[in-house]
């Protein structure tokens, strides 16, 4: 018992230490303000459904009334003496802007960092998720405990273990808030639904670049080729949805996670993605060889994809880059380059690129 | 059919030359640029529920996974030099975030104008609602045509009209960016989960001063009897959940909208409530006398029940009072006096509340 409590101070002290240096190290690395010149949201794209008949404020039916959904969500920011093209940043499945929010261990993620480095920032809510919740679909939602698995598909390590240098904080807290920056879908994820509201946001905002996560890389692609505002993608660990001409899409590739398939499209909107840079990055411990750790070896299979359309974009006369970050010296990168420990390495990457692009005028 | 053609060419030129006097509007207002020295955004409360067993990366099934719900989602910011206490703005029914960010007609909401007057502002996404979707509780959602309803209950007008004077922009595109800063709930609103979470929150930041609105406010005088760190209560419209001694709840209130009932509470938990300086706001357009216009109706039987709370309080010792907006001067506001075309007003009246209460500093 009394083992016990001991060891419960022990903690609590251990605790009390980490926090209070923890403080100070942030303070050591406090930043300067940011200076933004505006801010605000909105909501874009969306249909809305009208039940016939006429509405009486007196006596009130269904009749008449109408419902407005499936627009997406957008908080921006522009900062003073911004560069010329925003950052329209997307989220992935199961999640939502606090992607690009503070990192689940309280640091800066690619918001604050892109704001600091001058750029207007959009965050896309896609439709039917987060704040952009009002769906024109039915919708069934249950807690279901799959946290574990995320732990492995999102590569931080195999439940319960840690991948070693794992660039991913390990205290339980991290954990906690990664996980409740997950939402659910409000019906079908519908791509010509998301990807006309994030069109529509482009035609709103004019030129800008794509800041692409995991499901939203190949709705990245498909926004690109319906409107020509799309200047560049960025894309982290594209997921799915790659999209090449008909007749020459390739063999889907095996996986313990299960078979990769790719999607013909007409050549015409093919080459669209021809006429703007584009690269993608993804972090380590995908494996090199098929591997019964099906967390991580689904992203084996989508990493050689992707180097299979990098491949057919260039052929045609485009500029897809691929990089996979252990390549390029930085370890331990998870499923989300830009919230890890060493995200602003990651950052560092991006800005060269968007500068060797000239996009960053 | 030229008619129609040139009937559209004169709508297309008016909203030309409409937008093109706006955008002049607001340049002239262009206001300073928000110095933000820290943002940001978290999870804060909740609970987890935890599959009996033992996950196994290699064969996953539900054994041993787990599931975070029920937390809030929060997005605060704080300006250089900012003043004491922070603002905590908690939304309404079937709102989240987005009430008190930028107006459906484009303008700064309570977010950026206190940000501007040097508010730390936390903004809440309640559990089971916009960015905290992820919810304990199993949800159906579906998508029922209602807006024409809530155009009445929200006193916009009586639909298609809109109430003489109104304080809301009567172009098509603020109706639908209204509209669409609705979003579902995922479950039911359970009072305990979400009071738990906002108290957790003032856990979290310390002595802070709570916004609430319409629902939120019921909820708003549980947080403070939960929690000593709310330092005080400006209530815009409260729509129910008034608390009352057990022994001393007076009889529900009849409107055309139904019967508006008070809450018992034990007498030691309702004396915490007149430790703290609150503020209740109702706008305009509420009628005198029962009226068959239900839209507005309901809020005849709020006003009069928050009159019937204000005195309950202030019985006991309290510090509680209620201004009916065209009373102190301010014609037209709606339900949500802060997002109206007066809102600055609205504002200054809030400000000169807290710094008559000290609480500015």
């Amino acid at each position: 018992m009394n083992n016990k409590i001991i060891t419960c101070w022990t903690v609590l002290c251990l605790s009390l230490i980490m926090t209070s240096s923890s403080l100070s190290a942030q303070k050591k690395v406090k930043q300067k303000p940011l200076i933004i010149e505006e801010q605000g949201s909105f909501a874009v794209g969306g249909t809305m459904i009208e039940n016939p008949g006429t509405f009486d404020p007196y006596n009130i039916t269904p009749a008449g009334q109408t419902f407005r959904g499936d627009h997406a969500y957008v908080f921006y920011q522009v900062p003073a003496e911004s560069r010329k093209y925003p950052l329209v940043m997307w989220h992935g499945i199961g999640q939502f802007s606090k992607t690009w929010e503070t990192t689940p261990d309280g640091r800066d993620g690619f918001q604050n960092i892109f704001l600091r480095r001058k750029f207007p920032v959009y965050l896309l809510d896609q439709p039917r998720r987060g704040n952009a919740g009002r769906s024109t679909d039915v919708a069934s939602v249950k807690p279901i405990p799959d946290e574990q698995q995320w732990f492995g598909v999102f590569r931080i390590g195999i439940w319960p273990d840690y991948y070693e240098g794992v660039q991913f904080a390990r205290d339980p807290e991290t954990l906690n808030q990664y996980f409740r920056s997950m939402t659910p879908n409000l019906g079908t994820i519908d791509l010509n639904v998301t990807t006309d509201a994030a069109s529509a946001l482009f035609n709103k905002i004019g030129p800008a670049i794509l800041v692409t996560h995991s499901h939203s890389g190949g709705m990245g692609w498909i926004t690109a080729i319906k409107n020509q505002n799309v200047k560049a993608i960025v894309s982290y660990e594209p997921g799915s949805g790659f999209l090449f001409p008909e007749g020459e899409v390739p063999s889907p590739i095996a996986s313990s996670a299960g078979a990769l398939e790719a999607t013909g499209i007409p050549l015409q909107d093919f080459l669209k993605l021809t006429k703007i840079p584009i690269i993608i990055y993804y972090g380590d411990n995908i494996p090199d060889q098929p591997s019964k750790n099906s967390g991580a070896d689904g992203w084996r299979a989508r990493l050689e994809m992707a180097r299979l359309w990098r491949d057919a974009v260039n052929k045609k006369g485009g500029d897809a880059t691929v990089v996979h970050l252990p390549e390029a010296g930085l370890k331990g990168n998870t499923h989300f380059p830009f919230l890890d420990l060493n995200n602003i390495q990651v950052a560092d990457l991006m800005s060269s690129w968007l500068k060797e692009k000239g996009l960053d005028k």
